[in-house]
């Protein structure tokens, strides 16, 4: 991705820490944090300093070198800070085996990393040709290279699009309650791609008012048969793109495919703080007196979903 | 409706001048706006002093009498203030009517106001039998006193059937951009109504989840034929409801149904400036360079409605 026109990533590792864009920070400043041990590296996760299903893999990966002295308590550590996020137990996972195998711990993490920005150039290779002349196309919350370390799962099909010259335009869904819109926004600008944010609310009215060609969203993590976890009101986004005949793609990788489940009945759905809802930027937008449900994610049945766009292709169902 | 255990109104007519609770403030502050002539009445309406059809009807008779010297003039300021409140133009017609009639313009307009509170509780009496023990209800926007002088339309059935002893628990979506959903929120609070604030992406999940049973919205102009127009995201709601088998009921008085027009594509949206979106209570939650598409109503087809409560009775189709 770029950042003021130069190459950058989200997080990298970098004399014995992880150092990541703060994204907490964005898009109002940009600043970076250090995780130097395996609790600042669990807390940059839990806390949101990282997020994305990919991000936290990447995360995780470096997490696991940071605390390589007590492989055991490091991975009960990592696994216990965001249950949705399957990249997670995955990239955990690798680790382990890698470090049983005797590989070097940073040249593994390192290789995984390399990996996903690999997968997600391919995801937008693959989805490029999805996008056409002229099109309008719609994303929820923000799968950028943010949310991927490059490149990004949705967002990656846009970055390849823009850059062999398609000219289109983006609908991005402010997202609460985090408001991650505001990343892709950010995004986009940075990349020059023409785009405006929209209040999730109004989604509906681009589409049936026949604004919107398109729907690319990313996924937490997707079910054998094709349902998936996403952020809060993606489910509605599919639902109102089903609707008006509009077809809606899954950006995401390969690893983001959990073969160990049957269906989303079977994703546990974290319900969050009150605060997320009630504080923007550090700002309190609601009254004290105020009470709120804040389910984070919730769970898109695939019958909405008209194709899941991978490292290895667009494919209809889940079927590699 | 009650502010602090005590009967109050949102606007009404003292010694000369209009006086509102001031609804930008809310729910932060209680603090009261005056308006002494038309063109501070004309404000009220534009700014978003006072919102809500019916009292944005109840805000211009009370303008008329104000601009009783100049009609024409007071006629043409008023019309221009929002496009989409039908009940602004019924209002004004109204007034037109009662001055060439040589009826005292303060006393008409009293009597309309008279009118519309006792519409709004009658709303509340043909509705209050839908909620039964139990139900969870979704409400969008605030349709409740604060948009109606007193009772509200969506939300008179949650008072009838709370002061008859009903037990029921209502979802309030936030209502981006403007968060009218913290109104609600407050109304519900003052009522003592439990009720908790969600994020508008979450109304989905929620009822994907079989804990919505029934929505109750209001409408700002309803078509011959059915179709409503109503604050941006109704349209979203209402497709997630058919998608999930809830009842979806639009509660409005009978001056809402314009039946010069005989589809909801004849109604004009107005697209809002971007500062509705990117500032909350004068806070900036998006950076300078954010661009925005803001529209502020979306039109929900008549389709999605399984009823239409008005003060003369719950109707299938605005046959009456």
């Amino acid at each position: 991705m770029k950042i003021n026109g130069k190459d950058a990533r989200a997080l990298w590792f970098e004399k014995g820490a992880i150092k990541f864009i703060d994204q907490r920070k964005l898009p109002y400043k940009l600043e970076y944090y250090i995780a130097k041990n395996v609790d600042e590296c669990a807390f940059a996760i839990k806390d949101m300093v990282v997020r994305g299903a990919p991000a936290i893999g990447a995360t995780a990966v470096y997490g696991m070198v940071l605390g390589i002295n007590d492989v055991k308590k490091t991975v009960e550590t990592l696994r216990k800070t965001r249950p949705t996020a399957y990249d997670l137990f995955y990239a955990i996972d690798y680790m382990k085996e890698k470090i049983k195998d005797g590989v070097d711990p940073l040249k593994a993490a390192n290789n995984y990393v390399e990996d996903i920005i690999d997968r997600c150039r391919k995801i937008g290779e693959h989805g490029a040709p999805l996008i056409k002349d002229g099109m309008k196309i719609l994303t929820h919350c923000n799968a950028g290279a943010l949310a991927t370390v490059d490149w990004g799962t949705a967002l990656a099909p846009f970055r390849i699009a823009h850059k062999i010259g398609k000219k289109f335009f983006v609908f991005a869904d402010e997202t609460r309650p985090r408001c991650q819109g505001l990343l892709t926004d950010w995004e986009l600008e940075q990349e020059g791609i023409p785009h405006a944010v929209i209040a999730d609310n109004a989604a509906g009215y681009f589409m049936k008012n026949g604004e919107i060609d398109l729907v690319i969203t990313g996924a937490d993590r997707i079910a054998k048969n094709g349902d998936f976890a996403n952020k809060i009101g993606t489910y509605e986004k599919a639902v109102l793109a089903r609707e008006n005949d509009i077809p809606f793609y899954v950006a995401a990788p390969v690893s983001t495919f959990d073969k160990s489940i049957k269906s989303g009945d079977e994703i546990i759905i974290e319900e969050r703080g009150r605060e997320e809802l009630a504080v923007v930027n550090n700002y309190k937008i609601m009254p004290e007196y105020t009470k709120i449900r804040n389910p984070a994610f919730d769970i898109t049945p695939h019958k909405y979903v008209k194709g899941y766009i991978t490292e290895r292709g667009v494919f209809e169902k889940p079927s590699f």
